[in-house]
């Protein structure tokens, strides 16, 4: 519904009373929408429209379903597939179609996501579960793209800075949230998929959360910023990926922190830093905060863990006493029951039993997935820096 | 080139020495590039390629060619079809495949852009062309999606607000331009296919501009934000559209502009505020302009013009000789030869002959495209603030 008020005015740009405007889109006028897709029922059902009188297969694959599945789309006479699909639970998704095996985005629906390399096409489905994430009308923070020197990796990076609402005007410090994404992603992939500042402004809105700042990096050390390589800089190899270990969580406790702190009105203690990340950003959390214990007093670990079977683990057990013992306010855990990163969790579980380490363990359902880490985030936030 | 890097970066995450990574890319695996396109060859040439066994036929549409024109691609044995295109200049351009018919980016490349609705395949070809608003290894200012409320709306809303770079760190206040968007696109139109903020990292870091603050607001009165209608507003009709003149233009000078003087260091004086906009975009800069004179001491109107052909030219005549009276810098207007608004672009500039108005205008090849308003933000910004 909302598509199609928009396509509408849009249309009327093209001729008004009073001036007359062009359409200034420049991007192929062919793509002019000629079905309405997605076509979202009030009971969450969803049908699907592509129009193609030539194509000989139209699929599609949605997030809520399985990863390589995917689901035939009908033609009718006039050159329109369809499916329709049964009901979904309100929540985000997201989808592609594949016209002859070629994956697309819906180019009806001018929601577009990116993934890392890929994109796909936004599915929201309204009610109770999309209300965290959504953008409601509630006051909104900013988010910043953020260049700042990282000497320590000797390259200038991009980071995305969000501020909550009310900080500009305010004199106030805040505390910061380190928010890191996983392999395949970049500095956009939080607030883009992972929708951060959403969650955040309908958090603090509600009270739930503290207002605080959340600094979403690039995890990817070869990189300048989203997809870019620094200057000068080689591409890792397998043979060469190995140098760049540790290089990112250094950058993070060594650069970023120091710049935050320094052209931000932020509080600079262990206590007002929390530091979470999924995946890889979970590796990372795991590495910085045991590398640099006393730095943050909040962690979260999202669907990752130990990664290295051969880990040393007396050695582990170690570093995790050591953080204790600088005072972790507290320390979160989620993944999902059937993520393939199960064992790593475990591992990272079982130090924390071992050494005592006081701790919360959230087992969601489902696997890798965004869905499960907007949740923890919603989950994980509303504990900060109380 | 920088695409294969990519992938081997991404892929090699799969499996590394120490840690072992899954792919934290959520977004359909049956995506994953099985062709290398596009292929950009040193003398500028382009491959196209797309992996189809399937498909009727597969064309591309590019920025390089006629709006509604394709070229066929030509399917080998193993299943993968090609087109290789005389050399580009060097610039930027974007295209869309046609996969039997249905629009879609290019899977194999990552970088996609959206112009308001639509979605497509950045092309950079490199070398002279693209410098001015290539990510160059220069100083980046910061880019900012900022809410701000507008009273004069009734409505919250969003605006994208580059400083440049230092600012943070400096006492100095800045000069700001207001740079606005035309039909169909949104607050993210002048960052995205716009590149406003590389453009000026670029000219200040060769000291071509001066340091300045850039405001990109969403012109669409009726929308909080990017493809989002204000809560409780009825989308315009043809019959209510005109009810909406005037009032995004109102909403700049009486709510953006205030907003901007009251959080951001800038100068708050005419001769430190400049205003440009492109086709809709430059209605609203001679609609703000002249309503408000004595508010921008710098005006630029790009592929644009005095859109309605009833307009009272005496009326109008008044407007700018109390515009003129009220002391402007520069007036700049830039067209291409073949834009279809250059009848409206012919009334402005006889408004501005026949009052005797000092003006500087820039007639380009081309039509009313990106690539024009681009090399216009180049010629236009530097002049300003001097």
């Amino acid at each position: 519904m909302n598509l199609k008020q928009l396509s509408l005015g849009v249309c009327l740009l093209l001729f008004t009373g009073t001036f007359q405007f062009s359409q200034a889109q420049e991007i192929s006028a062919m793509q002019a929408p000629q079905v309405v897709s997605p076509d979202i029922a009030a009971n969450g059902s969803v049908t699907f429209r592509v129009y193609s009188p030539k194509a000989n297969e139209v699929a599609v694959n949605g997030s809520w379903m399985g990863f390589r599945e995917t689901l035939p789309l009908t033609k009718a006479e006039n050159g329109v597939w369809e499916v329709t699909i049964d009901p979904l639970p309100s929540t985000m998704y997201h989808y592609n179609f594949f016209i002859d095996g070629v994956a697309a985005i819906d180019v009806t629906n001018p929601h577009a996501l990116r993934d890392g390399t890929r994109y796909a096409s936004l599915l929201m489905i309204p009610g109770d579960g999309a209300k965290v994430f959504q953008q409601n009308d509630v006051p909104h923070g900013s988010l910043s793209k953020v260049w700042y020197d990282s000497p320590s990796l000797g390259m200038k990076r991009r980071m995305y800075v969000y501020t909550p609402p009310g900080y500009d005007s305010s004199n106030e410090s805040y505390p910061v949230l380190y928010l890191l994404h996983g392999a395949g992603g970049d500095e956009d992939a939080w607030s883009s998929l992972g929708r951060a500042n959403l969650i955040l402004d309908n958090l603090i809105a509600s009270g739930k959360a503290k207002p605080m700042l959340v600094v979403m990096t690039n995890g990817n050390a070869w990189q300048s910023s989203t997809l870019t390589m620094a200057p000068g800089v080689t591409p890792p190899t397998r043979e060469t990926y190995a140098q760049w270990s540790g290089k990112f969580e250094k950058s993070l406790v060594e650069d970023v922190v120091p710049y935050i702190e320094e052209n931000y009105q932020v509080i600079k203690e262990k206590d007002s830093r929390a530091i979470a990340g999924l995946s890889m950003g979970g590796g990372h959390t795991i590495t910085a905060s045991t590398t640099y214990p006393g730095t943050f007093g909040y962690i979260g670990v999202f669907s990752s863990g130990i990664f290295d079977p051969n880990t040393n683990m007396d050695e582990m057990k170690n570093k995790f006493i050591a953080l204790k013992d600088s005072g972790v306010k507290e320390y979160w855990v989620g993944c999902g029951v059937d993520d393939f990163v199960m064992e790593s969790n475990k591992r990272l579980l079982s130090v924390l039993d071992e050494t005592g380490f006081e701790h919360d363990y959230h087992e969601s359902a489902g696997g890798h997935t965004w869905a499960n880490w907007r949740d923890y985030l919603a989950i994980f936030s509303p504990m900060l820096f109380k």
